[in-house]
């Protein structure tokens, strides 16, 4: 499959997808200052990005509001917080996990929100529960997506037919997730030709989401950029659960539409991402490395990463991975 | 130009090259313990490593010795009391610059050295010079190559003319080097078709040394080898000046030939190379990302990073980066 386009042109059907809050939450539990919510939003709307996923629609029912920041459950009020009056410029998502969203009650017509977009993220085996909350959200005039989990983990001939049944869905875009963090270039070149067979059929955009475990998220996105995706995640500083997630800066740095602008992020490192680093532990480290080699859940890595035993090295965290976990 | 191999295979012709010493002590003056780069030696010994730079061969009448450690100079004795008495199983090599270097002095006949490699780093402008010690070290005896330097900021024509008077001489790798941490993995790929090219006509291998200003100095590394590198540069934990290099533990846990070992590469980082973090600052962050996206050296990131003005600010440097100096 040839790419598309080249370094000096622009895509039009590009979207800038910013998951800072949603992403980083997972690390702090969604417990942000709206100050900084806000400020993101802010610099979302003058680098011209075109969507802010401002967090999750959790469950009431399995996740207690005593114990997460209001971006796990995204109320109307606090999302209308966060975006002001003024007229709207970049569209707001939040994300609902297949199995643990209310969506029916917790999910308002879109005729009554500040929200644009809800993204479902399922793994495979939860499609149809996906393919629900999808028909729920679109009937109330919603955008949506499928974020597909885990690909990595997923074999071909299954991953065919889940895109399939998904293909047939009123969804917009779907979404190729690396949550390991485990692709290489050329995963990412195969699977695109996957996803754009179906993609075509079916009239649907593609998405990329990655994490930067073996330092490959970013050369990763623009890899799924140039094979067709259109919808590109994101977050400032890379801001993610365990290594991080592709760097908007990074990304904002190689568009070419003029429409991006890089400066307004730059400026959000510099008064709100920055200071966090004493608080949140997000980014590429060697046990995140290894879990990504070996295609596993970060779980363990976050563990050892976040452990304040000083006597933890990687030698042991390798042996341990090695002898126990594979 | 179709890749060569698929992740499954490994290349014969692949060379794991480690540059932990030589790139690393452009950092510190090359004021490392004898004990630590003994520690890399023996570390690349144990996990497979092919090659590995302890340091340069630099002019004393240019730099004086009182103001660098041994690694700058690379005397015999020096090498010799590294490498040890046991049989070598790794390759040693020393960078020389062009126009930096007494050669015809300070580069003993093959015989009487430890040493198995001089590799020399050129501009285009210097490669009449280059030219010059490749001959005189060929004539000692020694593997050679050609380090052709910021090749990002060479225009094509003049590259092709390069690589041609290259390609005449006695020299055994070409390599590609991405000095400022530019180059985009399409760059890489278009890059690799003209030193194909030569590599070919001339019976030359490739080689290629990457920065990670932009987090892509892995990725165009896997990239640069399938499309036909060999010779794959590589620092322990990514030490190297600025943004750093290819972290040696990413291309350990991606090669599959089974020569190689990851293990002993972790142990070396918990030992030696972690406890550096405190002395010495590599690694990505946002002035590097600046210049590698503008295509410029990295110095100015460099004063940045190193200063200790708490009130720097990305955003700053960004300014004066695009009112000052482009």
């Amino acid at each position: 499959m040839k790419r598309k386009g080249t370094w000096l042109t622009y895509r039009e059907d590009v979207r800038v997808f910013d998951c800072t809050i949603r992403d980083g939450g997972l690390i702090n539990n969604f417990y942000f200052d709206d100050d900084l919510v806000r400020a993101v939003y802010d610099t979302c709307e003058a680098a011209g990005i075109d969507y802010m996923e401002i967090g999750y629609k959790a469950s009431k029912d399995i996740f207690s509001p005593s114990n997460f920041g209001k971006a796990k459950f995204c109320n109307e009020q606090f999302v209308r917080e966060i975006v002001g009056d003024r007229e709207k410029r970049v569209k707001i998502s939040v994300m609902a996990d297949a199995g643990r969203t209310n969506y029916k009650e917790d999910i308002l017509n879109k005729s009554e929100s500040a929200i644009d977009m809800v993204r479902v993220a399922a793994y495979i085996h939860q499609i149809p529960a996906a393919i629900d909350i999808i028909k729920d959200v679109k009937d109330k005039g919603y955008e949506s997506t499928i974020n597909l989990m885990s690909v990595s983990a997923v074999k071909e001939k299954e991953l065919e037919e889940a895109l399939e049944v998904i293909g047939k869905t009123d969804v917009d875009v779907i979404y190729l997730v690396d949550s390991f963090g485990s692709l290489y270039s050329e995963d990412i070149e195969n699977l695109m030709i996957t996803f754009n067979q179906v993609a075509q059929s079916y009239n649907k955009k593609i998405g990329i989401h990655s994490h930067n475990n073996q330092q490959l998220a970013y050369a990763n996105t623009l890899e799924a950029m140039m094979r067709g995706a259109s919808y590109l995640d994101a977050t400032f500083g890379g801001l993610g659960r365990g290594a991080g997630n592709c760097p908007m800066e990074l990304l904002m740095g190689f568009l070419k539409n003029p429409k991006y602008s890089l400066r307004p992020i730059l400026k959000c490192l510099d008064d709100y991402i920055v200071p966090l680093k004493g608080k949140m532990k997000w980014g590429t480290d060697v046990p995140y490395m290894l879990t990504g080699q070996y295609n596993i859940h970060p779980k363990l890595a976050i563990s050892f990463v976040e452990s304040e035993d000083r006597n933890k090295n990687y030698t042991e965290f390798y042996d341990s991975l090695l002898n126990e976990n594979l």
